[in-house]
């Protein structure tokens, strides 16, 4: 169940699920004869891993990731989801602008049917602009906006959504849901002792229809409430630490924020590399333009802030790891700026230009200019299958320990509820509270490998390659 | 010992010891202030390991590379070398136009009484524009630089480097020399049985003055029967295969090809990255122009041809690890060109400039375009520290197997003389016979760095993180 | 009449043509609802010329290029034209990938009945990778595609190409025919004292099949004897000196060679504008690569010479304009490399990567990098427009001159023969014996403009703007 | 004399001066051997005007610009100026970090006994972090920085600076004195009735010390009271009604606002060359990053706003002048975003990475991205001598009226005083009231080239090169 789910992410995870389904082939400009469907940008279902070295041949051998272990297919899916705006999923499809032309006219009759829920639309939280499209919310008399009438009722909200994720589970004789937030960017919420620094606490302003309590927090304290796992793929603070001790004690799945699908993501490469390398980087210009609704959210002030915070992060673990690099006389940090402009032009066809300007040995310097032309959500769909097949899995996952003081106990336990195994696919990596982000992507894909083989019995993979190495 | 002493890396390396071990300080126009002497972009001397977590922060541990085990510090070093031209090296560090002109003047010095001996100098082998450099070869009257006159006696040119390395380390008092070519980039030797496929064969071709033995190959066996390893950092089949056999059964350690300093380099990062996203690279366009006298030898069809090779296979085993992206009915290899012009006016500072065009999930497509200016024989310099570091360290490493067949053997042993585990720096690593290199930056740096971690009895690295993940 | 009429401009022109016409709309993923035909890109149908200052409101007039002076309106063109593939256009638009797709299914049933004539196929002019398409060639049995068997007979080609272009006409009751190569680039004819220098020598040649006559040539002589203007819009030297002499002896109209639609045309503005600013460039690097059968035809070393001579010259009248910037003492000229590769994945959608690096005063540098995306045939099918419609309108220009010996003539006399007013849409400007090219874009635009000014009794555009700068 | 003379441009163009005048010659690492002192950049030193053909070789004939007419040569400048920061010209051009380290070397002697006369500091004009730099200011106790302090005063302020203006005249014997704005961009002044919307309420604004009389608009009163020229380098609107209407009453010269150097120049060439085509600018993004105390000063939102307006109207005479790509139904205006980012590391080397995304025919579309690294006084600079040169001509340039009501005249009349002759370097052309700005380059260069040859006697260029043409 995604929350946004008429958004053009929502539209294009529908119709990628659809699309796989039902073998459909397409054609476009861009390639000679037909296409078929696929999952192409999914680590679960493109991607392989090592398993090891082939002792006959000497040569690495890789499995697809989604063999390796049983995982839920993307195409036994059920989707629904809730939306400010009422337009079934063919429509919003059409106004999304993503898939090619001839897809969407194969796609429609399949789509048509599906209506987003009505959702939950308290305006201050995010831009302005979305007024125009907020049709389909919850509220008494859902023709007065104001924020007086939306807000009221919180914990109303909390008992709707509910019992929309129990209705949907019931009906189609599901085995388990999880909930997605790949709606707007909202504003943050003020952390505040009393409010919603305790389980406790929220709950009583939830009750209270406190000012500071978010949709997405709504949703998160819902789902965690009905036990369904809840990701949160925008970068506001969803989890604030009322929800996190909220999922403690309810032993509830959560993990975010904010899907890595493009410029951020580079970029956890590249400067990684760079700094790998005993290269100091001094300065990283990030500039991007969109012209999809994410863009017309964020091109207001408080919703861009929530993003630069989400996106500004992403380089903090590398410079602590490197003090030659990064200390006091040399610098300590590296000039860092995120610019996203709304360009209605470029539609979903998000422009990300970078430039990574770094020192190198003896005052020389290095400059690298990066101009990504990224379909926004055609890549961010397939994090959402990501996301989607690996916390159903993570469910699934118990463990005993077999030494110290757990050893004598009888039952398997499950993971801690913040999964930050899926740090790969998120920008600003939620962490269980006291740890700190890992951002790097090379360790971040290194925990999904090594916990993979893990659990068939290998050893982490560490290259050392000694069939070749030694005599 | 350099072979090109006098080019631009030659002359750089030696200035950056130089600089490194006497804490010069220079001016630039490029920052404010005094700029002190560094080792950026060296591994060893600029980066750093992960040791593991600190339990009572739950924080990652670095420790910088140099300092986890005891390594040679570059600063010690004693450099000589060779060189078909005769400047000295204060003279060729001018002529390179790389390092900032106030630390050229306070290098002066330094350098001044640095002067490369007379090298091999086979004019079929390198571009014929390098003509006008050679005016400090071996021969006997080296006024004749005609192809006969200069390739006659080959079986001598082995025994003068020989004499060149011993009387070097003698006069210097040294405990080891390491030999590493950092010359013009040559030609292809033609492999033909009977020539150079065995280390007799081999051996009686250079006793024969056969036309396919080249200089590197002649510098490659006297390092291999002083008991000198011997590292290639141009790209062409120096380590023909009775040169790999030669050092078998001498015990010798080699090591190459190509030093990967720049646009490859990135490439082994980014193509990876789009890999193991289940993203599909189609093409991938490689444009380079430098001005150096690199890029002027380049010029030259014959030797581009070896750097081409070298630079090609980078994505070959990225390709191969991914039947899901890469299989007969979507397309089963990554259209790519690679493209080297001389541009005189960029000099030092080569230009890369590519693109990445790769399809998404439903027929879309992802472009990333890069420009990337980099100074050649900055980037490069670090790179043969730190193979010079590094090698010197294996030559230090012995191992003995605790089980099957050996391990009843009294005496440790040494490496496999083709020391693999140098492939991070190396464009196009050369293997042992019966191995396919293994070019993704990050299995190379992990190699590197799990072997760290186990010669002080850490596990590799695993990034499970059971602390923040397990309850 | 195109020659090349199945190749991605040919169709795409026709297509262009039927899809204004008819008003068509159609949809595409990149827009949102019905995008309707038009005639971007072209200068006649969607550019404007200054008519003056408006003296009421000191405001810059403008007028549409097409309704200065009566032009032919491309919705009523007839077109036609030779193909060595026999594909009809219907099919050649689908091969060709440029057209949207829900533009090409509305336009399929208007194409399918326009088929290419034969043409004429002599294989060493073009790549050999073209021998798959040929199969709609001029000869007797052409299942024998051998190059003896299909060189015999050139004049009985010119005849045939002259019947063709008399019985177009008269079927379709024309007032007028051009001829327009758009076909594959050929390599360069070799010029040779009687052979190809006098338009006597060249019939004789022609008759005697002589082999260094091109098809290309063939064309043109048939177009001039019919009296029908032929213009070159690729980059060979078609027009061989017997060629002018024959179109000059003739008075029939020539122009040439070589479309410029992309990075050459950026180029003569962006070069002319650095050296007109008093900046000197240093290099310029431009490397392209593309996908479609241009692109694969040109990956044969002879006809990508052809090409490359054509893009080299752009910038020589800069270079030669100013003598402060190019002299012995700081620089003659500029270093200009040129590479062009065949990338199938990228289709039609040409990129252009370029470097220029420039010297500022005081020994700065100013490095400007472009990467450009332009879809090939969408930006050349307007120039063809373009040129046919100027064409067609210097066919109707005659004049008089009032003064000196000319002026007691009677009659009025056309344009000579080669129509360097054309220039504007050409990379290397044929000229006529004895000028020089001018490639500045600006400067052929400004002989575009005042020309069309003159006519309607205007003077040249000044930009002098007394009435605001003085009192 | 420049406002601003120890920032990086006054220094800089104190510099040039001085270098080129006394022929110094330096070294760098960008180049081999010794680089002579030039004016590169200059319109008017180093760039050429066409004469006209040659009649016997049919060749264009050039010029160089400063030699059709008699113009000041720069390297007989007398320079001096204010700035609110007292360093030396030596110290402050070694803080700004924009010349080759071994030139500075050689200028320290000549640059070291120039120092900034005490300017103007309203502290709320520019932004906060200037506040450091303030330590050469006039007032009464200048170590009160207050703004109480600081903006008492302001008409003794205009006699201030009218007194540094003769004094320096005098003492340098001087023909001529012309001022120039080359210091901190300002926040825009409130225009508002009664105060600064004419000459005479300025002045009594002025003497009331209001606070919207900005620091530039002292100097530029001044200067007209003096009769000197004054020239705004800087976005702001120095020129308020009141200042234009002072300049009309005293026949003094006035001419701004903002130096057109990098991007914005390169911009008003690129779209006008789209438009020119045919083709539709659907959006421009352009961002911008820079290290020097111009982007420390910009990095405060009211001194950015002057700048993004100077920056955002290059387009809209382009926009204005095709009403067929530009109309109701394919939308009226181009996508524009502008941002500046201050990124210490960067220095002097301004960055600018521009997207232009263009509409083609028939739903295509190209997209052009630019990453130009600009040294940003190198540039600026011969800008500044252009604008002296061309301003010192323009004050000798009289005329006569031959027909019409003025024929009968005695008296020649000067220019009238906004000079917009000089647009060519300005971003954000100051017009005559009633006049709309010219903003594109081409137009600005023919009115430059044909006001030179109307007063040499030649006709406009019209380059209809009838000699190739006419038969």
């Amino acid at each position: 169940m995604l929350v946004g789910l008429g958004g053009n992410n929502g539209t294009t995870f529908l119709a990628s699920v659809l699309a796989n389904k039902n073998n459909l082939e397409f054609y476009s400009k861009n390639f000679k004869g037909l296409k078929k469907a696929n999952y192409y940008g999914s680590v679960t279902q493109s991607s392989t891993i090592k398993l090891g070295i082939n002792p006959e041949t000497n040569e690495d051998v890789y499995i697809p990731f989604n063999e390796i272990l049983p995982f839920v297919n993307p195409n036994d899916f059920v989707v629904s989801g809730w939306d400010i705006n009422n337009s079934n999923c063919s429509e919003a499809m059409q106004r999304a602008c993503v898939l090619e032309y001839d897809l969407q006219s194969k796609l429609k009759d399949y789509m048509k049917d599906v209506t987003p829920l009505k959702s939950i639309y308290y305006p201050d939280f995010i831009a302005i602009n979305q007024n125009e499209r907020a049709n389909n919310v919850i509220n008494r008399g859902t023709n007065d906006l104001s924020l007086e009438n939306l807000s009221k009722g919180k914990w109303s909200h909390v008992e709707h959504i509910r019992n929309d994720i129990r209705n949907f589970k019931n009906e189609n004789n599901l085995d388990k849901v999880i909930v997605l937030w790949t709606a707007n960017t909202e504003r943050y919420s003020v952390i505040e002792n009393g409010i919603n620094d305790t389980a406790d606490n929220l709950i009583n302003s939830i009750k209270n229809d406190h000012a500071e309590v978010s949709p997405s927090t709504i949703f998160a304290v819902a789902s965690i409430l009905e036990g369904v796992p809840y990701i949160n793929g925008s970068p506001q603070n969803t989890f604030v630490p009322g929800v996190i001790e909220l999922a403690e004690r309810e032993h509830s799945f959560i993990a975010g924020d904010d899907f890595k699908s493009g410029q951020t993501k580079m970029k956890s490469v590249l400067a990684q590399f760079l700094v790998d390398a005993g290269i100091k980087p001094l300065s990283i210009a990030s500039y991007n333009h969109l012209g999809n609704n994410d863009g017309y959210n964020l091109s207001s002030p408080m919703q861009f802030k929530s993003k630069e915070i989400s996106k500004r992060g992403v380089c903090d673990d590398m410079i602590e790891s490197n003090q030659i690099l990064f200390n006091d006389k040399v610098g300590k940090t590296i000039d860092h700026c995120i610019v996203i402009k709304y360009m209605n032009a470029v539609g979903d066809s998000k422009v990300a230009m970078d430039e990574y300007y770094s020192e190198l040995m003896l005052g020389g310097h290095n400059r690298i200019s990066i101009h990504n032309v990224c379909e926004d959500s055609l890549l961010a769909t397939p994090l959402i299958i990501d996301l989607l097949v690996m916390t159903e899995f993570c469910t699934r996952v118990t463990y005993k320990k077999l030494d110290g003081a757990d050893a004598t106990k009888k039952e398997f336990e499950p993971f801690y509820p913040v999964l930050t195994l899926l740090s790969y696919w998120l920008k600003a990596p939620l962490t269980r509270p006291g740890f700190k982000a890992i951002n790097g992507l090379m360790k971040q894909r290194a925990a999904l490998e090594n916990f993979m083989r893990l659990l068939i019995g290998l050893p982490p993979l560490d290259e050392l390659r000694f069939e070749e190495r030694l005599l």
